[in-house]
């Protein structure tokens, strides 16, 4: 057997390594910081793309393709969003390499120097409204909804698989409007798809609320957000969804005639996720025996394993129950590997997370039943051929169901409602980490006091947090709702 | 009315940009060399890499990705494979911008110099070789059937839209085997994989042939392709897919244990197709009208305009209509813009290669008929409302295969077998100009000169070239099989 995964209660984050290597979802690469996603987690995210591209078509979105370079130029025009991006740019200044006249091997061609330097797009507002002023010009020309799928490189010193890596796979929607309040509803509607999928797809109950203008994305009026809780108490923000007023219209001159001929600046938003997801995945779900990938993104949602190994009549019979199984759409693959144990083979199973297990015994087949193991839950019960097919896609539901009720409970049990700042700290450094739900004055002092004390930081202000008075933590000021804090990815 | 299209007649070129352009599939950007690709030419990518991605998976292959950056340092191992690229390779240095000190704006921070330039991949071979090395150990690792889809940049100094840009779209097929027979075997599976798709998706007829010397890819021991013939007479080269050998393996080092429990290196093969492929689709149907996009690969595949404009009747009669051809799988949209008239929505529909419309006027209605238009052939016809649902259906079959069959015999008409120098020049200059049909001794230098007199070059040994006994064309030599020749895009 290969080494066991370390335990989350000794060392979560080398838990999370662990996971992400021995189940093959990504290994760090011999570019710095950069990653490469190994077949089996890109099946995942091949699962996650296709979900939410369904979603954005039935909004209304169409995919397109903008250049992967942006001319720095580009990216100076606002002035936030160059402070936000310029010191993690990846700069292309050269377009050719050569034979080192020395001998040295093959050099950068110094005549081949690039007029002006080219970024490789850390996200890629500024190429896309200078793109949209050639195709706006009327208001029938809006809303303009479009999207891309895309890699993006942001200079990260500190990387880590999934969560944070020098190049990563995204998708940006970017989005043209007449009016601020359509733009305004468009933030919101993006941002209700994302905590769609992150709660019906991946399990993950998130928060929807939005950033304090500390947190915002470099160049944003808004950005709204999804948080969910990792399993550390530390949050994720799994999604951001930026309400970017005129700011781009105006850095990139982009207007339209309105139904009265009269010109204006159009309104824009932009929305986000990334492979960070996959972090999001698997520290939501996973345990000490591997990771745990709810049904409706697992590429494989059920392994047959013969027991004790494949013959001709287990052969037959899994073959039969596997187009039995594919007929009602579940993905199910048949581990007829003959050099492997059953032994072995659940371990590796559970290690990839396969949702269900089922163990093919010729003793089981006699008496009319089959093994079904369930890797939420690890119970196994003995359940009787009759009817397997129809349990086998209830359980399915079940496992996603549970998958989200398991993850929706911890969250619960892991907010916390303060009011003074004792508790505050007590919680956030003793034994229940999570979110704190607690009064804040809205000054970016008492934030950055926080955040300066504890490492915690306003992780949003939920949409739907009632009025409520009360003092802020630090300065004893009033404060209209409570926020929710945590320490964070 | 917009501006007509350029026709073919008079400049085949501005035609080609006029189409691409007019169609809304794609736009030059404000980096040089880098295109915009549009909503409307996005959504045909996207069926055709839906359809090749489920062509990838049904050969058992699975994706994967790989950094867009490759350190210097690896592209130089494969001696070849750098003499290929290196002449335009966009090249990163630096990765941080500053604040210019002395108020110039921002600029590159000269303090965040990479220790080695990272290449954005124009190809991914070196980068995955050096990742296999760590994935393969022994004979049960392989074949490794990976697939990768993703951007890479070659910085070409002539570019035109879709068939030569600086940044592509692609996919890249990188796949390891244990013996030279297995990979050799895949190579050849992935030719006929890109030919059916070439064939029955897009309607493009290609031959199946491999690469001379001189034109096979950079670090291949051989080079297979699709061939096209574009209705200038230019064929195009449409996918290749490449016999690597061991000199990957080699470079990098990557063995694995056989069954005698010897080591050996690994086999490779690598293979693709880009965007380049729209280029192909355009030149291969399209007309002075504007686009026509095969059925299997449109957006919309049916367009239903009412006539003269809009009203509740109509407006009821296309739901039902268009109902019942989504419930049969048909793509379909209803034009009920009531801004423009019907003459200038033919156009319209007409320039983006939309494969049947319908009129739906009330007067036809009472007559229980509607008026149906295709198309390839222009043709319209008043159809019997009762079956209207099968004829459509029945009618984008018809026009998907007459687009296929009417680019068969263009292709046929413009092959010509020559067997004197003469007739080469002739025909090449004449007014046939298309694939030209010849004995070659099989030596670069009449390679070489045929390319320098004519700048026609060889576009490949077709797969099943007949044996025949000729000579070369320039030196008298004796040949064993004809080639096939074409001034090529």
């Amino acid at each position: 057997m290969a080494k066991a995964i370390t335990p989350r209660s000794e060392d979560y984050s080398q838990w999370y390594l662990d996971i992400v290597k021995r189940a093959q979802l990504a290994d760090n690469s011999a570019v710095r910081g950069c990653m490469v996603i190994k077949p089996y987690g890109f099946g995942i995210w091949e699962r996650m793309q296709r979900q939410l591209d369904d979603m954005f078509k039935e909004t209304g979105h169409v995919n397109a393709y903008f250049p992967l370079f942006i001319p720095k130029s580009f990216l100076s025009k606002e002035a936030e969003h160059v402070d936000g991006f310029a010191k993690e740019c990846a700069v292309v200044t050269h377009h050719r390499l050569m034979n080192d006249p020395n001998g040295g091997g093959v050099v950068v061609d110094p005549s081949a120097k690039l007029e002006e330097e080219l970024i490789v797009r850390p996200t890629s507002e500024t190429i896309i409204w200078n793109t949209y002023r050639d195709w706006i010009n009327s208001y029938r020309d809006l809303p303009l909804l479009v999207n891309q799928w895309a890699n993006v490189v942001r200079w990260e010193l500190r990387t880590r698989l999934f969560l944070r890596t020098a190049e990563f796979l995204w998708q940006e929607g970017h989005t043209a409007h007449a009016t601020a309040e359509e733009a305004v509803e468009e933030t919101l509607r993006m941002q209700d798809v994302y905590a769609k999928f992150a709660e019906e797809y991946m399990a993950m109950p998130v928060v929807k609320g939005f950033k304090t203008a500390n947190e915002r994305f470099a160049g944003a009026v808004d950005t709204y957000t999804i948080e969910a809780l990792m399993q550390d108490g530390k949050a994720l923000q799994a999604g951001t969804s930026h309400f970017l007023g005129q700011n781009f219209a105006k850095a990139f001159d982009v207007k339209f005639s309105n139904k009265e001929n009269r010109e204006e600046y159009v309104w824009a938003t932009s929305w986000g996720v990334s492979t960070r997801l996959m972090g999001g995945l698997i520290m939501t779900h996973s345990d000490d025996e591997g990771l745990i990938v709810p049904p409706k993104l697992a590429p494989i949602q059920v392994v047959i394993i013969p027991i004790p190994k494949p013959k001709e009549a287990l052969d037959a019979k899994a073959k039969e129950l596997m187009d039995a199984l594919k007929a009602r759409g579940v993905r199910v693959s048949y581990d007829n590997d003959d050099q492997k144990r059953p032994g072995f083979k659940f371990a590796e199973n559970e290690l990839k997370g396969i949702p269900v297990r089922l163990g093919l015994g010729q003793r089981d087949l006699d008496k009319g039943v089959i093994e079904v193991a369930r890797r939420d839950t690890k119970e196994k019960s003995s359940v009787p051929m009759e009817g397997i097919v129809d349990h086998i896609v209830n359980l399915l539901d079940e496992i996603q169901d549970n998958l989200f009720q398991r993850a929706l409970k911890f969250r619960e049990e892991k907010t916390t409602r303060v009011d003074t700042f004792e508790e505050f700290q007590k919680v956030i450094e003793g034994d229940k980490p999570g979110f704190i739900s607690a009064h804040w004055d809205g000054t970016s002092e008492s934030e950055l006091k926080i955040k300066e004390l504890t490492k915690a930081t306003i992780r949003c202000i939920p949409n739907d947090a009632p009025e409520e008075d009360g003092v802020d933590l630090i300065s004893g000021q009033p404060s209209k709702r409570r926020v929710l804090f945590a320490k964070a990815y």
